[in-house]
C-alpha cells in the first residue's frame, strides 16, 4: 500500500466556460448544432448502405430497443430492407478488424437533418461508437420525440480506453461483467482489463492446471466458455479483452494447488487479508518457465487480444531474499537488487508471450532497459514513470489518478489527464502516451455495489479518454453525467438503485425513512481511511459480507453540488436570504429529526448500529443549519461561542469515524455556518464583497482531500 | 377472453384474529414462541446429523450467505466438521426423491432454545423448507442479532403449490427465471410450471424440429442447455419444472415453421396481437401425431418431471368447423361437436405421453369421459371444474382467483381457497384438491417489470397452499407480507426496484419528484381494461414497448394500506381529527402541486403524457383533502355542492382513463369527503356512531370489484 497526497481536486465552476447544447458525453471531437428537429414519425428505419455485418446488425438491434424502451414507440426492429429509403441511414465503407485491435479507426461523422439522419464510418467501429451518439441525442417536446439537427465529426483522442476490474479480490460473476461493458460501450470505451487472479483468488479455468481454480478460487471463477462468451460479447460492442495474470507477485492462490511455484516451501492457503504478501514465484527454477509456458499457451489461445498483461507489481522480494538458491542465483548473474531478478523473470515471460504471438502490458515496475517497444506500461505511481516510458518509445497508459477506490468525485479523475497541457513531452514522445485505465480494486466491491462504484464517475473519465483535451467545463461535465447516469441504467446497471436495495436488505424495511436521507448525503470513505480504521478494530478481510453502510452508499453522490447550490444561492440572495432557504429548512428540519428513526432502525439491525455517531452529528447540523438560517434571515449575529461550536462540529463530523461515512458537503455547510456568523458584516460591505469574505474564509478551513492507494 | 364478474375482495380486518408473534411466511402449522433468544455468537456453525447430500450442503451455504448478507456478520460457511457441536444441526432421516416429486414429505420440525437450534426432516425437501423458515426467523436487538425461541412442527397443507409463467407472450431471459424460482423456493413454493408455447412465441429449442423455435419464436427461446441448467436449478431448491406445450390451439407459433400441422393451409405468422386466434392443429392427420410423437418424446426426456401439461384451453373450433376433411372426420366419427374432436386429439396425446411415461396436466378443458385417473385438471374457469374433477375421482388445483394480472390486491387472493371451509365436496372428494398454482400470463409482462407483477403478492398465495386453512387474518398476513417481501429481494428480485427504474428511464432523471409519488400510489389496470381501452385506441401488441407508467407502478401497493390506515385515526380522533392529520397534509400538497413537476417532465417525455389526466384529478383531490381537513378541523360543514362536486371527482377518478393507472385508495378518500360533508353531526351523535355512519355512507359509494381475463 503506497499513501501518497494526491492532487486537490478542483472547484465544480474550473474548466473552462464550454457549455454544450447537446447532452452526449463524451463530447464528440466537434459538433454543430442547428435549429430544427428530425421528428421521430413511425415507422423510423434503419437501412445500410455501404458494408454491413452481423455485428453490425446486432448493435443497430441494441439501439432500437434502447430507443423504444425510451419513448415507448414501436419502433420496427432490424435493417430496413434494401430500397427503401430509410430515415437513419448507416454508411460504413469496410470490415475493418473482425476483433476489435488496437489504434483502428474508430471515427465517423452523423449528419441529421430535418429529415433524415446519416451515419458515416470507416468501419463497424465506428459505426458503433456513432450509434451511441445517435441514441444519446434523443429528445422529447410536447409534440414528440426528435433528434436535433446536428452535424457531428467525431474520433477519439486515444486509442486505449479501458477499465480495470479486479476480479480476484471479490469475485464478480458474469452479468455484472456483461452490464459494465454495455456502459462502456455507451461512453465509448474500448479496453476492459480483467484483473484475473490474486492471492485471493485464481478466477480463470484452466485446463492444463486445474488445481488453479480448483483449489485457488473457493469455487468462484469463470469457465472457459463463459470467458469465450464475455469475449464476444464485448467484441460487439467494439471492446477488446485484454486479460491480467500478476505475476510473479500476488500470486497466493496459484500456489495453494501448485506450491512448486513459489520461492518458498508450501502449503500455502488462499490469502483473505488485504495488502501486499510475500509469496512470490520462483524466477531461478526452469519448471516454473514450463509451467507459465502452458499456462500462457492456453490463455493464449483463449483470449484473441493482441495483448497480454502480466502485472509485475509490488513484489516486495521477501521470498526471494530469504531462499538460499535465489540468493546464489543473484550472485551468480550479477544482480544488486531484487529488482534486476524480476527483470530477468520478465524477460522469460516475455518470450512465452512472444511464442504465442502476445504483446506484453504491465504496471510500471515492468520498465526495464531490455523492454521491447511493442510493450505497453500502465503508470499507476505517477507522472514520473508515464513520462519516462514516453521518452524511452514505450507506449504507455495512464492509471494513477484513476483509482476508483479513494472514492473521490468524478471532477477529480476528471481534471487529470494522461497528456496534461504542461507536460514536458514532445510531439513524438507524447504520441507515445495512448491512452488510459479506470481502476476498479475489489477489496470493497461486491456484485451488489460494485456498479456504483464505477459508474457514473467512469463515464467522466471515458471522456477525458475520448473528447479533446479544451472539453474540461466542470459543471458542464456533471450536467450530462447526470442525464448518461440515467441512460446508463439501461442495460441493466444497478448503480443507481443499488443503495435503498442494500438498505432495505440490512433494515429489513421498504420504508427506509432516515436511513433513505443518508443513502442520499453520504458517501464511502476511500480505501485508505478505510483500512486504518479497520486496523484499529476487526480486521477486514475478503470473508466479511459487504453490506455496511459504507458499502451501501455512493461515491460523489449528486447530493454535494445539490446542496452546494442551494447555499451558494442562499448566499446570492444577501441580505434577504430567501432563494433556496424553504429547502434548506426542510433539509436540516429533516437531519435534526433524524435521531428517532434512526434508533428504531439500528434497534432492530444491528449491523447499521455504527453510524449512530454520524447520525447524532447530523442531528446537530440539523438544529444548528436552521439557526444559521435564522441568523441570515433576521440579519442577528449569533453570540458568544455559537460560531467555534459549529466548526468544532464540522471538524469532528469531517474525521472518520467507524461508520466510514464521509458528508461530502461539509465545505458548504462551513460556509452558511460561517456566513450565519458574519451576517453583521453585511451592513458594512457589498453583497459580493461579504460573500467573497466567507467563501475565502471557508477555503481556508478546507482540509487537503487526500487520495491513498 | 372470458369476463366474469369476481367475488368482491374481503375489507382489511376479515378473516381470524390471530395475530402471529414472528414474521414468517408461510406461517408454519403448528408454531410456539417462547420466551428466551439464541443469540448469533460466532462461529454459528451448521452441522449435518444423519442423511447429507451436495444438495443439502448447497442449501446450508444459501442460507449463511443470506445470513451474512442481513447481519453483516462473517458467519462460517459450508457444514461444520463431523464432532464440533454445531450451532444448528440439521438431521435429515433419508434422502427422500432425488428429483423433487409430487406429493414427496416436505414436513420438518425446527426447535429453537437459547443454547442451539435443530432442524429434524425425513427427507432434504424438509429440510430445505425448514432452513427457509430458520432464515426468515433471523431478528435484532441492540445487543446483537438472534432467533427466538421456538417450537415448530410444519408440513404443508397441499402438495401442488405451484407458479405458472407465460414466457410465450413475452420471452423471459434465464436470470429472471432463476430469481422467481428463488423467490418461490423462499415461501415454500414447489412447482414452476413453464408455459413454454404460444401463439406470440414457441420458446423452446427442439432439436427434432429446429423451424419450431428458428422460425417461432423472434430469436427468443431457450436452448436446452439452459432449460437443463434451470431444471437443475429448481431441482436444488425442492421447485419441480412442469413443461407445458398448449395444443391444439395456441399454436400459430408452431405453424410458422410446420404449416402442415394446422387445419388450414398455410402460410402462418407469428401472432403479434392478444385474443384467442383460429390456427389449430389439425386432429385427423396421423402425421400430428407422428410429429407430436417425435417432440413429446423429445421433451420427455429433458424434462424429469412425471408430469407433462398439454394446455389444452381456448380452442376456439373454427378451423375445423371451416375445414371440409375435418367435418367429414367428425360425422365419420360420430362427434357432434368440435369439443368432442378435441377430446380424441387428447386421447391421442394421452396415449404419447403415456408411452414417454408421463402423466397428462391440462386445463379444465380436458377434464373428458376417457380421461386416465393419474391426469390432473388445472381449473381456471371456476370451483365449477375443480369440483366436477374431484368428484369424478381427478387431482385437480385450483387457478381461477390467482390470476395475477387481474392487478388486484393479495388479499382478494388470499382469502380464496382451494378448498373452500363451505365446500360441498366428501373428505375423499377433497383429497383430490391437490393444491393450486398462481398465473402470470404474459400480455404485460417484460424482463423489466415481470417481478412486481408476481411479488409480492405471490408470496400471499403460497402461505394459502402450505398454511392452514384457518391463517387467514388479513392485516396479519399483510403485516408480515411487508416484511417478506424486503427479504425477497435476497436473491435478485427487482419488484421494489422497478419502479423508480422504469420511470428514470423513460423520464431521463433521477429526480422523479411527482412521478416518485405516482409510483407509490397508482396501480396499474387489470388486463380487461386494459384491453377495453386499448380497443379503442391504438391496439396494444406483443410489439409495443410496456414502459408507459402503468406498466411501471405496481399493484396493490403498501399506500393503499398506509393510507386507508391515516384516515382511520383521524376519523377515530373525532373531534379533534389531529391523528394524522399532519401526515395527510403533507400528503395532500404534495398531490395539490404535482402539476408543474409533471408537466416539465412530461413535456421532455411525452411518452409520460397520457398521466395528465390523473395528475390533474390528483391535484384537484390535493386541494380538497385539505379542504376537507380544515372542515373536520374547525367543525364546520362545507357549503353549498361540495360534497357532490368532491364526490364527482372521485367517481372520475374511478373511472379507467387512457392512463391505465388506477388509485387504488380512492375508497378512503371518499370516506374522509363523507366525513367532512357530514362533520355537523359530529355534535348530534356519538363520535363512534358518527364515524360507522360515515363508513356506511362510503361502502354504499364503493363501486364493486371485478376482475376479468
Amino acid at each position: 500500500m503506497i499513501v501518497i497526497p494526491m492532487l486537490v481536486y478542483a472547484s465544480a465552476h474550473s474548466g473552462t466556460n464550454v457549455i454544450s447544447a447537446i447532452n452526449v458525453m463524451p463530447m464528440p471531437a466537434s459538433v454543430k448544432v442547428s435549429a430544427g428537429k428530425l421528428r421521430i414519425y413511425l415507422p423510423f428505419t434503419v437501412g445500410a448502405s455501404g458494408y454491413s455485418d452481423r455485428r453490425l446488425e446486432k448493435a443497430v438491434v441494441r439501439m432500437q430497443h434502447r430507443l423504444r424502451r425510451r419513448t415507448g414507440l414501436t419502433l420496427p426492429l432490424g435493417l430496413a430492407a434494401v430500397g427503401t429509403p430509410p430515415t437513419l441511414t448507416v454508411a460504413v465503407k469496410e470490415a475493418g478488424p473482425a476483433y476489435p485491435k488496437f489504434g483502428e479507426d474508430e471515427s465517423y461523422s452523423l449528419e441529421i437533418n430535418t429529415e433524415h439522419a446519416a451515419l458515416t464510418a470507416h468501419t463497424v467501429a465506428g459505426a458503433l461508437r456513432g450509434m451511441e451518439t445517435f441514441s444519446q441525442l434523443v429528445t422529447g417536446d410536447a409534440d414528440g420525440y426528435y433528434f436535433p439537427v446536428v452535424s457531428i465529426n467525431d474520433r477519439p483522442r486515444f486509442p486505449w480506453r479501458g477499465l480495470m476490474i479486479d476480479v480476484g479480490r471479490h469475485f464478480e460473476p458474469v452479468d455484472v461483467i456483461k452490464r459494465n461493458i454495455d456502459a462502456m460501450a455507451a461512453v465509448k470505451m474500448n479496453v476492459f482489463h480483467w484483473h484475473l487472479s490474486e492471492d485471493r483468488g485464481f478466477r480463470m479455468e484452466s485446463k492444463k492446471y486445474p488445481k488453479l481454480q480448483g483449489m485457488g478460487s473457493g469455487g468462484e471463477f469463470y469457465t472457459q466458455e463463459q470467458v469465450r462468451d464475455v469475449i464476444d460479447y464485448a467484441a460487439d460492442r467494439g471492446v477488446r479483452v485484454v486479460p491480467e495474470f500478476d505475476m510473479p507477485g500476488h500470486t497466493s492462490s496459484w500456489m495453494v494447488g501448485y506450491p512448486e511455484l513459489a520461492s518458498a516451501p508450501g502449503p500455502y492457503e488462499l490469502e483473505v487479508r488485504w495488502g501486499v504478501f510475500d509469496p512470490t514465484m520462483d524466477p531461478t527454477r526452469e519448471e516454473t518457465y514450463q509451467f507459465l509456458d502452458a499456462f500462457i499457451g492456453e490463455m493464449a489461445a483463449l483470449f484473441p487480444d493482441e495483448y497480454f498483461h502480466i502485472g509485475g507489481d509490488e513484489n516486495n522480494g521477501k521470498q526471494w531474499k530469504e531462499n538460499g538458491q535465489i540468493q546464489e542465483f543473484l550472485r551468480a548473474h550479477g544482480y544488486r537488487t531484487t529488482a534486476e531478478l524480476q527483470t530477468y523473470f520478465n524477460q522469460r515471460v516475455l518470450k512465452i508471450l512472444e511464442k504465442y504471438g502476445k504483446k506484453m502490458v504491465g504496471w510500471d515496475e515492468i520498465l526495464m532497459p531490455e523492454l521491447p517497444k511493442d510493450a505497453i506500461v500502465q503508470s499507476w505511481r505517477g507522472y514520473k514513470s508515464l513520462d519516462q516510458s514516453a521518452r524511452e518509445g514505450y507506449n504507455a497508459i495512464w492509471s494513477t489518478t484513476y483509482y476508483l477506490d479513494h472514492m473521490g468525485p468524478a471532477e477529480y479523475h476528471y481534471l487529470s489527464d494522461p497528456l496534461p497541457e504542461d507536460s514536458k513531452l514532445t510531439k513524438e514522445q507524447a504520441s507515445h502516451i495512448v491512452g488510459g485505465e479506470v481502476c476498479a480494486w475489489g477489496e470493497f466491491l461486491s456484485p451488489e455495489n460494485i456498479d456504483s462504484r464505477i459508474w457514473p464517475r467512469t463515464a467522466a473519465i471515458a471522456e477525458r479518454f475520448w473528447s479533446p483535451r479544451e472539453v474540461n467545463n466542470v459543471a458542464d461535465m456533471y450536467r450530462r453525467l447526470d442525464v448518461v447516469s440515467v441512460w446508463l441504467e439501461q442495460d441493466g446497471l444497478e448503480h443507481l438503485s443499488s443503495t435503498n436495495r442494500m438498505l432495505r436488505q440490512t433494515s429489513g424495511t421498504e420504508d427506509l425513512g432516515p436511513l433513505a436521507t443518508l443513502g442520499k448525503i453520504a458517501s464511502p470513505e476511500g480505501v485508505g481511511t478505510r483500512e486504518q480504521m479497520n486496523h484499529h478494530g476487526t480486521p477486514s478481510t475478503q470473508l466479511v459480507p459487504l453490506v455496511k453502510l459504507t458499502d451501501a452508499v455512493v461515491p460523489d453522490p449528486p447530493y454535494r453540488r445539490q446542496f452546494a447550490e442551494l447555499v451558494d444561492d442562499l448566499l446570492n440572495d444577501a441580505p434577504k436570504f430567501s432563494l433556496g432557504s424553504e429547502e434548506l429548512t426542510k433539509t436540516f428540519q429533516q437531519w435534526r429529526d433524524m435521531g428517532p428513526g434512526f434508533g428504531a432502525l439500528s434497534a432492530k439491525a444491528p449491523v447499521l448500529s455504527n453510524g449512530s455517531g454520524r447520525v447524532l452529528e447530523l442531528q446537530k447540523m440539523g438544529s444548528a443549519g436552521l439557526e444559521a438560517l435564522n441568523y441570515l434571515r433576521t440579519g442577528t449575529a449569533p453570540s458568544g461561542s455559537w460560531k467555534e461550536t459549529q466548526l468544532e462540529l464540522v471538524k469532528q463530523a469531517e474525521t472518520p469515524d467507524v461508520s466510514l461515512l464521509r458528508l461530502p458537503w461539509l465545505g458548504s455547510y462551513r460556509e452558511l455556518i460561517l456566513a450565519a456568523a458574519d451576517v453583521g458584516s453585511l451592513r458594512k460591505m457589498d453583497r459580493k464583497e461579504w460573500k467573497q469574505r466567507v467563501l475565502n474564509e471557508a477555503a481556508k478551513l478546507e482540509p487537503a482531500q487526500k487520495y491513498t492507494w
